[in-house]
């Protein structure tokens, strides 16, 4: 079926009609995080969505890895992104990009929320989560190690 | 060649390391626009394209249709967008669809910058300007074909 142009409006909390979402369906190697679905399958015309995600302060996304690209922009606040073997602190308005079978995660570790968009390819592989051996296999840096949280 | 995952720090005006680019290098139906190219054919990997427009108060994008849909979220500002017989407001965060051959134009004219960003396929046809009888014939609104700016 067609889709139409259509306005998704920002409100206080997220956008009008946009219910946040659960981050993941299993699993508990993430805390405080919420999903906002914001152009999604429902569009069939599009070949990327576009997701956001937002980090309550001392939360953190699921440290993972999978084949599709990710292309990110900071919307709101503040926080760190662990990308292999670099943290970096982000900000709002930057953009990060996480090549394929990057070991990931982004955490909430400044007093501050962060919330991003996080475009993706509409038909992507699943994530998966690093074990520990393939973790310490990848990931050399000693100051990204005692970071990650799981 | 595999691109390696980057981060693009947001300044007080644009990216580091991003030059704002001509908004079109042909034509003249715009006025006060500046691009940004945040990620492009540059990451080979990404099937979509996430590029920053700014348009400085009264300027204005131009009207254009073409098969690739649009998702935007505008990152500064507000103003305007016209899609088809549609004249609405946007405002911050807000994020907007826009269908394939729906006519659309941005308008900064809310006396603020329109800052946006718009992520399209990397594959993708041209835009096309239509023409004032093909204009005529598709767009029924007198409010609409008052907002047009060319």
């Amino acid at each position: 079926m067609k889709s139409s142009s259509k306005i998704i409006k920002s409100a206080d909390q997220g956008w009008n009609g946009v219910e946040p979402k659960k981050y993941k369906t299993e699993g508990s190697n993430f805390k405080s995080i919420s999903r906002y679905s914001l152009l999604d399958d429902e569009t069939s015309e599009l070949n990327s969505h576009t997701r956001y995600f937002e980090i309550e302060p001392d939360g953190y996304s699921s440290l993972e890895m999978h084949r599709h690209p990710h292309s990110v922009v900071v919307l709101k606040g503040s926080g760190s992104v662990i990308l292999d073997d670099q943290i970096s602190e982000i900000d709002t308005h930057d953009v990060i990009y996480i090549a394929p079978e990057a070991i990931h995660q982004f955490q909430a570790d400044r007093g501050e929320i962060l919330g991003f968009l996080c475009i993706v390819d509409r038909y992507r592989d699943k994530p998966v989560i690093p074990s520990d051996d393939f973790i310490h296999a990848n990931i050399k840096s000693e100051k990204v190690l005692k970071k990650i949280r799981k």
